[in-house]
């Protein structure tokens, strides 16, 4: 029986891992959560996996949960309860899925806790991946990846030697807006932004996915989970979702991951692995039915936020930092009509072109540029 | 320094096994060698390799071949010199690339002396799996396998465990003729049979190709190689031939292994594993260049050896001897223009039907239907 502590249960990951561990009463239990805003779907949650701790955005919403909660649970908030639910003491792994650079700390607290950590908050590699590595390393602590690229890259690994990798390969659907030519990107609205050909997810990835910066937060990622230097990290689109990512080794042999789309795959599989359980529900790859792949080269004047995470992992310190900060913010602006979807990259470059580098940061300056460069754009849209 | 015994020396896998032992002088050491009649590429690798000994087929070639040697090698002949080759005490591992259901013997001796065996003869497996699997077992001698589709099956397993197997899906790519309807199969030559639209191999196995009889041969194969029943092993069509193989795990995720097309990897893996090493002058895998991949469903009525393949093998017992039998007999009949394409399926079906499954056959019985199989078929065309 693995237990499990699950940030960030009312997302699109939290109620898929839900789904995966309903499906296997008999290898899962979640002994505590975090969830935002969203009372109705928490209590749900509460309801079914009746956790011991549970935690939320804030005391408002605290005291609003508790007024409706049948039975006793302890109820905490803010970053200091994420972190709490992060740590748990019962807990065998920590899920990871909450949004944004918010999860860095509870994903510390975590590994200091000695938790295997489920990880679907790329922000935390991104933002502080040398901080995090070397606590995960110090404390022997796996870093298991869900998503399904790093997932596709982490099966495909399995048996392998990290020292024979020759390069990773991230597969990217192209996002809402592949068929589209950059100018025909000026007048896009955010339904369109919205609405990705392949499957549904927040807000915020779905957009990150339209610019493709999510690819470039990806490859970010992928060279700190799997410690593979920058150039050895490829980009590939490929439309129809199917090849999740793929391994090439010395000898050219290359090792991929296929399937239909489903998150609950790589959150499954991090709680089961190197085990693999049944996935209820889901659908099986007959690739004569898909009859076609199609694979295309990534052009990084067409896909510039690509091109920024590669010079930002490259530049390293707290340039990665500095593009998520500069990304959330900008998404979060254009989510709210405040700018054009182009200008998300604009901002998002001036961020990077104004910072300088300042070289292994400590987690107080991270802490300190994020909200520097937070400001910064807020101040660059409040501007125009 | 792993230490090679080498069947089937100057065929197209033991050219391709000469190539990667050259590259890799470090590694790898040819000690012993065996091929047939091809004095002058014999001599070169003799030259090349100063293998201990040499192993040909008859008397009158040895006596050739001991007239042109520079330097004193034991020449032995014939099967015994076969097996002699095979169960050579100074060697580690011995790369079976012989032709047909003559490997079989010095697989066996290859076992009994506890030799790694890297198996590029499959009707080794097909016409008798479970006495080479059973003796695999009790030395534990690890059986490895040497074509693209059975090593990108065994790369795909690798870190993985048997037992959460859903499907293994062999990838084929339909031969020479996979655009010809049942219909246009009627008039075909033998230089239209030979033409493989994805790679130049020997003759036998390129009619096999065509016949689509390799791909079912290598289902029987796989089925005992890894261990799984016949309902879970599926072929696809790929006409590309860049997805070697497949396999499907009970959460439905698939893992395959990739890449242009090249002998010496699966051969070099074998005798790598479970490391890995650079395969030199080979084409790395870019999809973006390939662009399009295509699958399609095997239709059992135009293919008809697949199907004659499965059933062979589910009946068991002597049936998938009495196949293999056929198939080489009939295929050296279209080779030498006895019979036409369509024969080929027709002689192999007819045997099939004749033949009264002997369950559990001993090494003796397999000989004998072996023989009987082949005296058959040969007759069956003479009264043509």
């Amino acid at each position: 029986m693995k237990k499990i502590s699950l940030l960030g249960a009312t997302g699109s990951v939290g109620v898929q891992t839900d789904n995966v561990v309903r499906h296997h009463p008999e290898h899962f239990q979640i002994v505590a959560l975090a969830f935002g805003e969203n009372v109705d779907k928490g209590l749900e949650l509460i309801h079914t996996h009746r956790p011991k701790l549970v935690s939320v955005k804030n005391k408002e919403t605290a005291d609003k949960l508790k007024g409706q909660l049948a039975s006793p649970v302890k109820v905490v908030y803010g970053l200091e309860g994420l972190i709490e639910v992060a740590a748990y003491p019962e807990a065998d792994v920590t899920v990871n899925a909450v949004l944004g650079s918010i999860g860095l700390e509870p994903t510390l607290a975590a590994i200091a806790a000695g938790k295997i950590i489920a990880l679907a908050n790329k922000e935390t590699l991104v933002t502080a991946g040398h901080l995090v590595m070397a606590a995960a390393k110090e404390k022997h602590v796996p870093i298991l990846p869900v998503d399904s690229e790093h997932s596709a890259i982490f099966q495909s690994l399995n048996g392998e030697k990290q020292s024979q990798i020759k390069r990773l390969i991230l597969t990217a659907s192209g996002g809402s807006f592949r068929d589209k030519t950059r100018d025909e990107l000026h007048n896009v609205t955010i339904e369109e932004a919205l609405n990705h050909p392949n499957w549904s997810m927040g807000a915020k990835i779905t957009i990150d996915s339209a610019t493709m910066m999510n690819k470039g937060l990806e490859v970010i990622e992928a060279h700190w989970l799997f410690d593979v230097p920058y150039e050895k990290i490829d980009v590939l689109i490929h439309k129809e979702s199917i090849v999740h990512s793929l391994v090439e080794y010395i000898d050219n042999s290359v090792i991929a991951e296929l399937g239909h789309s489903d998150m609950r795959l790589p959150i499954q599989y991090a709680l089961t692995y190197p085990d693999r359980l049944e996935l209820t529900d889901t659908k099986q790859l007959n690739l004569w039915e898909v009859g076609q792949l199609h694979f295309q080269k990534v052009d990084m004047e067409r896909y510039r936020s690509v091109k920024f995470a590669y010079d930002a992992g490259r530049a390293g310190g707290t340039m990665p930092t500095v593009l998520n900060a500069a990304n959330e913010e900008a998404v979060a602006a254009f989510l709210k009509g405040a700018v054009t979807f182009l200008d998300i990259e604009g901002l998002v470059l001036q961020a990077l072109e104004k910072h300088h580098t300042i070289q292994h940061p400590t987690l107080e300056t991270i802490r300190m540029v994020d909200k520097e460069i937070r400001r910064a754009v807020q101040e660059a849209i409040r501007q125009r």
